[in-house]
């Protein structure tokens, strides 16, 4: 009945963090300036990465040769962050492709929804920009957080 | 036949400016960090509002009452841009509601797209956060920006 | 004997808390780019606020109609930090005036100093922007994390 | 007589260029927010290397293996920017020493003075991060804008 009621049932596993607003995230109206909410969007998929995959930004730039940009992404900002909220960032994959993973990023401050990210990542090898397929390692990992098919 | 060549026919009126890709843009691995990106598309939004729709933001956050939040935005990353790269932004209205505004904005470097961006913003009484419509002034202008129906 | 160690007696209260450097701090030459760490500067002083002085941003820009801008900071980069590396951030007082506070503010991964700032503060009534001096209450928190005079 | 009368007399040559204030410089007070002055800062650097010096930041980092970063720099905010303002930057060399050259840049809107900072740049070789002399190209380039001694 309440549609903004955030449920994330039907995951197999879920990455969460929090992030506290603060002065520096906010704009002349006194609420989150967008263009930071994607800053924490990218420390999202940064946390999630050493936390949840065991494969930190650091060892992957510093020694693999390999990143993951993104490639597209959407967003809804649904309510105004303040000053001082504390948000539940959550993450969870929705379509895990041979070299793309398909993820769906959700803030909130309590029960309330502020805003959803749909970033599109891609696995490159740095130097030469191209594509490559996950290593089963990774892949493995990042199936456990592929939201189940309902 | 070239799907990426950048054609901005059937535009009445389409604002552009240029922004300096700079070292505080890019990311360890050299490239533009895509949350700078949406500052560069916000700076884009503002300096319409300024020269295109001659309605600053200055003037509308210290004196209007009003803002133009954005809502929802979508945006593809197509080619990855470098420190001392040149963007010309461009900056089309493609519909026009009551109280909501959809543009698609574009930045290239000479022929090449590097990103698209389709923020939707809405036209708000700051203090209630309620939307109001376009007064007639801003719609006309806005209108002159709205890509022609083909 | 070692001039770099970082000691911090003397002092009768610090406030110390942590910052990890995410890929979003770092520069292309991957390492975190000087305007980041004012941002974690400020952060420092904020929560310092929120925990240490339990007067926060939030409360004070949102209700109280007071603010206290950096109105002067010098800091010295020691050596580089890079992505992943985790700092721990100390302040302390080291000047009490009527209408202003002088920090030193540090920043040390493991044993080693990263960087080094002296932010002065000033106690300001937002809408006319005049120095006002400190509260009774907010002077002696504050107080408590005056260095010892030697 | 009138000690915030903003004088450049006495220097050989100038840099000079311009910034305009955006909302995403903006802070929930409505003025430039101190950390994104440094980013304004560095920007005067990185534009006075690209015109005055004739050496821009990204043949610098990408071709030549040296690199210029800040050591220490101090900073006072003597009056609020607010958006909309167009604040013009200056720089001057003020001590140009073998590996190091420390900078006076002033940020003004019209007559009136609103940041003054004072950066120590030091050249380093990137791999390394150990100081190597100015070439004698750059440091004749950069002795062109050093302060005339009184």
């Amino acid at each position: 009945m309440e549609p903004r009621r955030v449920t994330l049932a039907d995951m197999n596993q879920k990455f969460e963090h929090k992030i506290k607003v603060l002065f520096q995230h906010c704009d002349p109206a006194g609420i989150v300036f967008y263009p930071r909410y994607f800053e924490m969007v990218n420390q999202t998929v940064e946390e999630w990465h050493e936390v949840g995959l065991r494969h930190s930004f650091s060892q992957m730039h510093r020694e693999s040769g390999y990143g993951v940009p993104t490639v597209s992404i959407g967003a809804e900002f649904t309510a105004p962050s303040h000053m001082g909220d504390v948000l539940t960032w959550s993450l969870e994959v929705t379509k895990l492709g041979r070299t793309s993973a398909h993820l769906r990023i959700i803030a909130v401050c309590g029960e309330a929804l502020r805003m959803t990210a749909t970033p599109v990542l891609v696995s490159v090898h740095m130097a030469t920009g191209r594509p490559v397929p996950w290593s089963d390692d990774i892949r493995a990992r990042m199936g456990s957080f592929l939201i189940a098919a309902k």
